[in-house]
This record gives C-alpha cells, structure tokens and sequence, in this order.
C-alpha cells in the first residue's frame, strides 16, 4: 500500500492567505524548514496505478498537478484519471471543497456518511459532479467497503462537530453521528493497518482500542494548544470549540495516546497557528521527543 | 490602475487534471512556451495597495500564494488582506469556488447580479463567509458602483447561459438576464477603460458599441473553433452550447470586433483544448496577426 500526503495543512493551508502570524510570516520569507503545506488530502494505492484521495480539500488542482503518479494516462482514452474514489471524513469546505475540481466527467466513486452526503444533496452547485459518472455511495460506520478491489476502508464515529456552515444554536451546533468519522485503510490479504483521523474532539477508550496496533495513524494535528489561536488573537475560538484535540495538555493527544501500540504516528491537518511547523521549536521538538512526526505535503509511506 | 491577470484558463485549467489531449501533454512535457494556467481570475488595483478580485476561481489560494502584492501587511493586526472586495461575472464554479478560500474572517465587499446572489444564497456552504465580515451587494447591470473608492464598475448582461448546476431541462436551460455579465473597471479622475468580459457566446451591435474605444479589452477566449471539443473527442459540447463565442469563424470574436476600435485586446478564460495555448501552432499566429494577445498568469496591465 502506498500512501501520499498530498496535503497537510489545517483549513485555510500554510501560509493562510490573510494571516500575518509568526508561523505564516516565517513561512513566506523561506525560514529553513518552515515549508508551505496545502490543505488536508490523501492519496492511497494498492498498486500504484489506481488511486483513491481521501478527503478533496479545495487545493485538490494543484495537488494533483504536483503528483505525476495521478495524472491521466497519455495512451487511455484522452480524458482519464488514475483517481477511481473519493472517501470524505466530513462535510467542511477543506474536506469537500476540492469536488469541485473533479466535475470534469470521469468517472468515480464518492463515499460519505449520511450526514456529509445530505449536506451535498443540500448544496446544488455540487450537482455538477455528474451522476451518470459520479456515484455518491453511503458509507456506514463499522460496515467496511472494498475500494478500487483492493482496499478496504471502515468509517468509525470519532468525537467531532458538524460543518461549520451546518452549525445550529444548539449547545452541539446540531452535530449528529458521522458528522465526523475516521478511517481505518488495510488490504484484503495483507495485515497492514493505516489510520487517517484528520478531525477529532477527542481521544476515548473506544478508538484507542480501535487503534491498538495500527502500523500507521496519521491523526489530527490542528493546534498544539487548546487555546493558541485566542492567545496568538487569531480567533475566539478553542479548538476544543472546533471540535479539534489539542497536540499537548493532559488531555491532549500525546498524552491520551501514550500507551497505544501504534509503530508510526503523524500528526497531520496542522494550523497555520501551531509553533511545530517550525522545526527550530521547542514544540516540534516536545513532539519527536514523544515518537510523532508532522506530515509535510508529498510525504509518501509504503507499506 | 494594475490589472493583474491572476489565472488565464477556463475552468479546469490547463493542463486540465483529467485531460490528456494534445495541448494538455505538451503542457505536462514541459514544450516551450505552453505554459500551465489557472483558471480566469484577475487582481484590480487604482493604487497597487488595496485590491479588487474579479472572479474567484477555484485556484484563488495558489494564485494569491504567488501573487505578493495580494499577502497580508505584516505590520497590520495579525489577520490582514488587502483584499477588499470581490466582483463575479456568473455563477459557474469556475468563477465562484474561490469564495471558500475566502472564508477566514476577513472584512470585503461581495458584488454579484441577482441570479449569481441566488445561487450563492441557495447553497449553504457558502455561509462560511460570514455575513459579519463579507457584505454581499447586488450588482445592477448599468448602476456602475464604486469599489475601493477609487474604482468604478459597471456591470452591462452580455449573451450567455446560467451556471452549469443550474441548468433546467427549457430550451433556454433557464437562463435570466444578469446570469452572465461584462464587467467595466474605470477610475474616477481618469479617462481609461477596462473591459472583463470571460464569458460571452456572441458578439452583438450593443456589445460593439459599448466597448467602441476601450483601451483593454479582456475577452472570452475559451475555444478557437466552436466544435473544438467534440473533434478531440473531449466532449459532446459545443462552445454555442457552453455560453462560449469562438475565437475563430464567421460570427466568431475576431470577426466580430475587427472593426470595434480597442486599443489592446487580449483572450482570456482559454480552454485546455484551443490550440492557441501553443505559441508555434498556426492558430495562435493567426489570433496575434489579427491584433490579439493571449493572457498568460501573472501578466501585468498598467494604464
């Protein structure tokens, strides 16, 4: 199994286009290391020739561009795509937005939990995702689906939010379950196991057990601080608030994941805000020390 | 004013993620000259320090990247851009998907015609533009606004279709006056006029008439020949079909405005299949022998 970081970054990507925080700054006048990263995507193969991208984040052009191994075959039909399905983890724009890049008729499969597909179904202008080419296919927690003949993904619940242009005034802004799920990726005859957790509230006893000897788990990274963006004046908002678990703190990812058998864990869907995206950071530096890399775009694990 | 083309394709871009027609693989070889493109959006400026996007294309995060007059002021408040207002000629994705790279709280002025406001309203993704920060404003074909204070724009309708996820099954695919506009950019004091008009599918006595004496024209160039795409088997689709004129033929733009006195024209919005993207093919020596330039991104106008 071969799988692509095409992209990152939190929404908004690094450096965010109206953001003059230090990360961003650093980001643009080329400090060593400090490297620009797109939006949140992966792309996973069997065998290198079919691919399926999980979560299109809004950069998806660009990142496929950037990936010869995804461009159309020169000797197919003139139009074609490596690309055979989509597998979206929510319904916000930096995991669906870059559908919208993918309206140009090929054919492929679109898998969601209920709640993302109605929020599609609710948006006309994803009408332009062809049905007779694009067939949108429900995807059930705990009911794993065979994709591209051979991989097997399995959705599962994880603490979250909804999608920030679904929030109601309810005390949970109306978020139901599978507004945000996980992804667990194996092969049919191979043991191996990879986790792609891009948005999570918060580490329960349910996906640490789920994540008991994965080989890799490549898991939301979005702030290092529960409070960074209010103390940075970037935002008002938590990321508990976001429905993101913090890196650090006691409840905080590291901590809570401590003592789970995971041979390789990532951080990933990191914000413009979180001081580990400069490797000269005593935060970057907490965080190897505690066994995690930071994803950059075009990082590649094979399996 | 600076005109900065910020993306010269029509939608998909070139090369087109998907495509692997003759002028898509020369882009992909790296064939001298065939430059890659994103997709239409242009930069407008009175004073080179706050701007104005006409077109938010779907690639608008990449082109601002690139684009350093368009970066935060980093002496600002931390969160800063000098974009202050957005201007769309129609509501197809390739000309609104941008928006949801504009979703991180910053203060700008949202200009659209009615039908184009609908659309917007009509999909609720779009609420992460938050109406706090992001005034949207209707655009009143021949009630010219001023944007920046020091930038006029007149919207006039010209023929075109509503956007692609729009359509309906009438023989007109329920197409309403205001679903494509031009756009006219002049500054108060100054005598100079700049004409954006992406999307255009004829030329007509009005039209002619209106642009009689411009000194920039920017121009739909999406195809070169009107049934371009059905002969490279890419589609099934005339440019007559799409809302696009041709470049070429009787009735196409070149014909038609021969004879209207501009003093600088340029194609824009150019499709991955028009054979003008090759600078040594005879169709891009008969559009510049006819006075025509081909918009590249990051082409500068200063008037």
């Amino acid at each position: 199994m071969i799988v692509r970081v095409l992209g990152s970054a939190a929404g908004g990507g690094f450096p965010q286009l109206n953001c003059a925080c230090a990360m961003c700054r650093l980001a643009r006048s080329g400090a060593p290391g400090v490297v620009p990263r797109t939006q949140t995507s992966l792309a996973v193969s069997a065998d290198g020739v079919r691919w399926a991208i999980l979560n299109a984040s809004p950069d998806l052009r660009q990142q496929v561009t950037q990936t010869p191994a995804l461009h159309p075959v020169p000797s197919a039909s003139v139009r074609n795509s490596p690309i055979g399905a989509v597998v979206l983890t929510n319904g916000d724009v930096d995991a669906i937005a870059g559908l919208l890049s993918l309206r140009e008729g090929f054919v492929f499969d679109l898998y969601a939990a209920e709640p993302v597909l109605e929020a599609l179904a609710e948006n006309s202008i994803f009408k332009v995702l062809n049905p007779d080419v694009v067939t949108r296919r429900a995807l059930v927690p705990g009911r794993p689906i065979r994709v591209l003949d051979d991989l097997i993904i399995e959705a599962f619940v994880v603490p979250g939010k909804t999608a920030l242009y679904k929030e109601t005034s309810a005390p949970d802004f109306g978020t139901r379950p599978g507004d945000t799920i996980g992804l667990e990726i194996t092969q049919p005859t191979k043991g191996r196991r990879v986790f792609f957790i891009p948005s999570c509230a918060r580490v329960d006893d349910a996906l640490r057990t789920r994540l008991e000897g994965a080989d890799v788990l490549l898991f939301d990274g979005t702030l290092y601080r529960d409070d960074e963006m209010i103390a940075q004046g970037l935002s008002q908002k938590t990321g508990a608030r976001m429905g993101h678990i913090a890196m650090s703190g006691e409840s905080g990812a590291i901590a809570a994941l401590a003592s789970t058998r995971v041979a390789r864990r990532v951080f990933i869907h990191i914000n413009n805000s979180n001081p580990v995206l400069d490797p000269a950071s005593p935060e970057r530096r907490a965080v190897e020390a505690a066994g995690w890399a930071i994803a950059t775009d075009g990082m590649e694990l094979r399996l």
